[in-house]
């Protein structure tokens, strides 16, 4: 910058500074903040499948799932087949990169859903994405309403560790493939808008 | 800006973003994500009434709520009546703009709360708020400590989709009316502080 | 500034103002926010022990947990011992500045796990902390995945209030002590990345 007077150069280095915030967000120490938007990319994504094998009494060897809480008193008063009112699973459930269950594994989502409508089955989720492989190793924790009559709902990525450190975003489900009770498949879509990197 | 150096031009500029960035937070593609503080206001507020109709037995048309799991039998061993401990609530219930359960319909409150103490009654929250009207779409998703012997008690809003999409806040849940264990009403005062808008 | 230009003055204000912004993330009404790195320091962090004290059938005056939901039909089909998969445990257990029970208490710890893998022992937690002395007054919200086999596994602080307004960072939570399934204690290093202050 030979040749611009000092305040010319100060300028420009505030400018560059600025530009660097906009499109970054804030800095800190080592990591940046990246804070994307619902308009614009997330500043990660990824689509997993998520698979329940619900224990049904025999399949004791696959089945990653089981029944906590029996559907409630109220489930069973209702006249709609089906509903499973307040009836708890937790789940240690493979999630894969492609819809097959032998396709490649990605994480285990370990957490809980249950039931929660009368007349359709709805349910509510909480649990972790648990990622152990040279790809990723951390954890996303998510939590929301899984409005199964829905074709796709969305749920939150409320925190992150290791490589997802401190992340948040949208978990975007659409019910990939369902046989009854015993075996379902989610389309997991998870956007990232706010990451350090 | 005809007549000025080019510096104070650049130095004109840079001042404006700047001004921008303290008062809106991060700018990013579409959305711009907004801060606010404590001390200040919202970016997003609202107040509205959750109602908790448990399954007495007999309520099947109107219960919106049912016991998924009995009070443990720790809370049987203490002399304490009434403390329930550990007994698990699953929701679906019905939020009002207004006190009473007639009025005009905001949101379902979809979730559970299990009573976690030996002494008297308190209370664990996880829920999400599903709104589906043309006010709003999207979801609210919430958990924290009902300490119910306190007055009021601040609970975290830890994300949100659709028009509430990546919000974060705070709700102070305020016991509205108790008729019992079958039917209670809080008042819930939402604060979000930081809002995609 | 005497003597300078006033494009000069213009730079020198918005250097100041960025340089700010660098270091304090976003500024708003009264408080700011603050925001570091998983590289950098913590705006907060704190160490505290985790008792959990379970209910056996004759501690009603000490326990501080119980089980809500026994093991799953899954667990018991299960040739390996003690995975207790399914078994939920609700608890309101004390939490103390030191390794000690009897040290000085700084919160209670309210929320539930459950065991969640049928090979070894692994769990998944929800809950707050709950302070309520001159040190500090308010909540943090945590959620994530115990992998009780690792040495040390991080979850997610996803909110706060109070003293604790709006914070998020990474717990990360380490087993101090274990004495079977009736007594254990997990030390819990407490780190936030967002504050406002």
């Amino acid at each position: 910058m030979q040749g611009l007077t000092p305040s010319y150069k100060l300028s420009l280095i505030s400018v560059v500074i600025l530009l660097l915030g906009l499109t970054s967000g804030d800095v800190a120490h080592g990591r940046k903040k990246l804070v994307s938007s619902s308009d614009g990319e997330p500043c990660h994504k990824m689509t997993v499948y998520y698979h329940d094998i619900l224990y049904d009494g025999t399949n004791t060897a696959n089945a990653t799932s089981a029944v906590a809480a029996q559907p409630t008193l109220l489930s069973r008063s209702v006249s709609v087949n089906d509903s499973y009112f307040g009836e708890v699973v937790v789940f240690n459930d493979v999630v894969t990169a492609g819809h097959e269950l032998a396709s490649e594994p990605v994480a285990r989502a370990e957490g809980f859903y249950f039931y929660d409508n009368k007349e359709s089955p709805s349910a509510w989720f909480a649990f972790s994405l648990v990622f152990n492989s040279t790809a990723h190793r951390g954890t996303l924790n998510l939590m929301g309403a899984d409005i199964i009559a829905e074709k796709t709902r969305d749920i939150s990525v409320v925190g992150g560790t290791g490589d997802f450190f401190m992340a948040r975003g949208i978990a975007t489900l659409r019910t990939d493939t369902f046989e009854g009770l015993y075996y379902f498949r989610l389309q997991m879509d998870i956007k990232l808008y706010e990451c350090y990197v």
